[in-house]
């Protein structure tokens, strides 16, 4: 990659101990635009080795020249034009605030700023366009806060993009069976969920039925944020065994009286900007459909596209809407650490920060 | 139990080696009115003994008696005046028919004759009247064919009831979570669970969104078979690594547009026959309602009045319909064994076998 | 029972709101010589309704004339002859004492005192004439502490007991596969034991090398405390996915040559003082024994006589020892709650509280 | 690869429906020196497109080429100079000895030949020198049966290798902790399993009791066979709710007294002749070991080294033997289908099949 000269663009990770923090170490390691320049958590791990203080929960070993890494503490640092938080939404807000008047561009995972008026809810291959909003943040040029949508949201949202593109979406009934990294670490006691699933899941339905209206709405005229879409959801989230891998058994009406098959075409075409970027994390297909009634499962369709694939199936007709169908995508990537890096990349892509240009895109991936 | 003199019922019970047969001779164990004389099974196992055909998978012991009966064939025996079926839908049709043309009373766990014009499709609590269904089958008195619905409809029907008789009911939206003994055994695979959930259960949502609609509909004049209710239906299935204990997430549209305090007020004090009867598997209260938003859970509130209860939580307002809640019953129990020995008691309380009398109702169970 | 006139025993739990605390107030129901008098617990919850403090896991419904009981702090109160304590072993130490000290006799669950020279470490049926060690405490009279094993400890113990009496035991290899519930709550995250096992429990080999030492040992002069049985113990303990239900599989070397069936009849043939007695918690056998090699199981047989039988399989020979099995305990009720409980009711067979009999042996339990 | 000009050696893949054979196919996609020729399976299946007739449990698709293969029958064909066995052993024993009188490599993960007196029972790393009993066997040049070892003996057999070179093994104390697809598909019914553990698997215990014995064995005079090492090993093995990788907690008795440092370093400095050679499928080490207590976990460690990697956490004393410790290995990939592919690598490295030599060593893996 070309960048400035040879080198990739230095990125904080912030939070970086917990489960959305391990990936997105896991994630940029031999990322072809960025490196893992520092990772920063709360004041209790601050001066330790990251090895020393992490509780390494990935399938794949540490690696030696990150576990030696010192943790610094959440402040804005410089030299670094790029961070990726995965902090708690209960410190999020402030921190990621004073990393942006700072100058720095933050993607965050956490919920504080996503339904902020002046703050991207970004699905990049979604709502793009959204990335304008940056210019209505009081931060300096190039820096500012981009969130990534709520883990169970962002499989829906995939879907419901083309859909609400092609015909209009008008309601939207979800349940949803989500995964147990989806609540971090310690999250749920395997006691309360051995042999069992829950019913509930705090604050959960709130976001699900909150965040697609704004990333489906409109941007519009300046200073003015986002429109949302006028969709209504009713959304109910339960919390099953299951380690990765949300799933969302959903029931659609649409704005246009379509059958089944023309659902499926407008899901099986469907690519965004971030596949005509070919930026390095962006899947082939954003959405894998599926025939056979069975799939998708969670444990063998999550890691499809390396986590960054939704997958879809059962596509057929509802008796009480147009169209149901069950949808999968991967929490803890495409739902968090790679969802929230593909939106990096974007924006990089984009130039929007400058004096940082994206690398010519490779086409032999 | 003061029966004809000193004795209890003598009753078979067909497909005993399976889950759901099981359940039945575990039901039978100690059971005030009725006692177990003939285990049936499959031409495979019959001639052998109980014990050794047997894999037995209760958490009690098998108790030593039933052991040693001999398994006989699915044909009609005389001395028996009650069946009840646990067979496979692939078996029990012609064998329940001539089981009641032999004058035998069957109540049945099989969908085989559940759709059958003249034929009870029975939630003892629920529509209790359609027994009378058995006098336009042609069959000697006191024989005939009595079903129970599928596991999953049970404890959706038992909710849909009472609120049909209040408010009617229009519209609903459910996705189940459903246990592996629902599958029986071998069943489920366990690789195919194992960290994982499916979305897919062959049949199943067919019945759900059809058996309610004969539960709640009404008995027309003579010969008329149910005239089934209006409601529509729309049943997403899915299997969970749980052992027992069917869940399933529900929006409901009422014909009356009613506040959730009035539905909760509804359910909460709904009893029904088997409670007025005071049957001896009937649960003191039908419906048990939770208002902590984390009930209910399989693992803690299944096995609740001795899993004969149906238990229900997050009674809320849905921003589609008027109401949604979660639903959990014991889906071998109240969904199977349990709801037809249930269906079987009242018959017996109904006096449709003649010359067998209901005992006294006991005050002090 | 008909203790000094009408009235049972009134007993406190201390550390009330935990796992094995729950299962106290759960067990105390409907005893027969004790009643639930006081709930006690720490700092944080004392003062508030039970009710409203736990996080109540037990499959039946907490009663509600406990959920109305106001949280007391562990203090020594009056009027209390008898204390279970289901402490944390952080906090157990000092306030066992103190209520020792104060006159109440506490059976404690924790290890804080296990090998307290002075302190009996009881199995009752393996070895009930270690209450005499009361005697050495510097308490008042009818006070002290008695002390329960380790969870992991109770079901090779039980074992042990009557083939050491029997034939010696020189040598004993064990593996555990350890339950969830054993860790307590919050305990073990969901996500550390997803679709895994945990090759490590800390602290717990350790307890399981050297507590059967001292429950198979001898009493010996007074103020000598116990003197320990000469036996090695390898114990490799591991965590799996199961809720209840401890299994151990061991490897025993014998003092005397003997074959698999003179193990097996000792073990089946082994009754105590408790079954004697006729101790309300008391299982009628100790040890149940089972010929198929499947047996035992956690989920199938950790019930056996309300969890408080030991259950066994597999014996057979070993190329390396004398004799190989698999052993299972119900690691809450046997191995913790249920356990402490028998403790408690020998303690008053054997009339170590001055002024409180026990009540005739009831024969038809 | 250059070998005969530009090819790779074509390669048939027997019961390749099965879980052991996907493995196969998944591992021979993109493998420098063999490419998927053939698939066959069962009569049953015979005829069928694989895509068709496998029920595709790998979490990476089935790729398209594959898919669209007709299944072949087991019988010997023309033009394949090696043959991988994933047959049962029901049906391994004659069709296996057929390929190889037919004049084809066979590498069999079945039993059937495993303790046959001129069948090598290879680990690569362990005793490669074993393939010259190839020699022995009756069948045209190239041609002969290469077996490799039972999934729960392979990461034990790894470990003892070394340790007996270094020091002599005496006696194994080893209890495993299997996991699910050790059994196929369908394998073990998800309700035998869930929240459970199982006392028994089927014919392990002997398998790991003996099969070591050959393994470590020494190779005699031309048609003696090997014989067997001295070593006696206690086996008891368990099923977990795992999906992947089994543990073994072992304790081991040398023939010197050595510390635990010196078993350590004996295992880290551990390399075998698969490594020298660069082979495709070998790990880079072939067994990794952790310092800290709480590994090697199923979920977190089975995959190291795509899946060829042993690990082995806490080594330390024991009581009884000298050294114990947790050896972790993938039952399917080093257990089974990699472990395979690795002896047939090594027989084409060690030119066993006349005309076909073995690529240079890339060094640059």
């Amino acid at each position: 990659m070309a960048r400035s000269g040879e080198s990739r663009v230095p990125v904080a990770v912030l939070g970086a101990t917990g489960t959305v923090g391990q990936r997105f170490v896991r994630l940029l390691q031999d990322h072809p635009w960025f490196h893992l320049a520092v990772v920063a958590a709360s004041e209790r791990s601050a001066g330790q080795r990251y090895g020393d203080a992490v509780d390494w929960q990935q399938g794949v070993p540490l690696p030696e020249s990150v576990a030696e890494m010192r943790i610094q503490r959440c402040e804005p640092m410089t030299g670094i034009p790029l961070a990726l938080s995965a902090l708690d939404a209960s410190a999020a807000g402030p921190i990621e605030t004073a990393f942006a008047r700072a100058g720095i561009l933050v993607v965050s995972n956490a919920r504080s700023h996503r339904m902020d008026r002046d703050v991207p809810l970004l699905v990049p291959e979604v709502n793009p366009g959204h990335l304008r909003l940056l210019e209505e943040q009081e931060v300096p040029d190039g820096a500012g806060i981009i969130t990534n949508p709520n883990c169970s949201t962002i499989g829906v949202a995939m879907v419901l993009g083309p859909l609400h593109r092609a015909f209009g979406v008008e309601r939207v009934h979800v349940v949803t069976l989500q995964a147990l990294s989806g609540a971090g670490m310690p999250g749920v006691p395997a006691m309360a969920i051995q042999d069992n699933v829950l019913p509930f899941i705090e604050g959960e339905e709130e976001k699900l039925e909150s965040e697609p209206r704004k990333i489906l709405g409109r941007l519009g005229r300046a200073g003015g944020g986002i429109e949302e879409a006028e969709l209504a959801i009713s959304a109910q989230c339960t919390r099953v065994p299951v380690s990765d891998g949300h799933m969302a058994m959903v029931s659609i009406q649409l704005g246009e009286r379509v059958g089944v098959e023309e659902v499926r075409a407008v899901l099986s075409d469907f690519r965004g900007l971030p596949q005509e970027l070919g930026l390095p994390t962006a899947p082939r297909r954003p959405i894998h459909l599926f025939d056979e009634p069975t799939a998708p499962q969670p444990r063998l369709h999550r890691d499809r596209e390396q986590g960054m694939a939704v997958t879809v199936g059962r596509i057929r007709p509802c008796p009480l809407t147009d169209v149901r169908m069950a949808i999968l995508s991967h929490n803890t990537v495409r739902g968090a650490a790679g969802g929230a890096l593909l939106c990096a990349e974007l924006a990089i892509a984009e130039e929007r920060i400058p004096g940082i240009t994206p690398p010519v895109p490779t086409d032999d991936r």
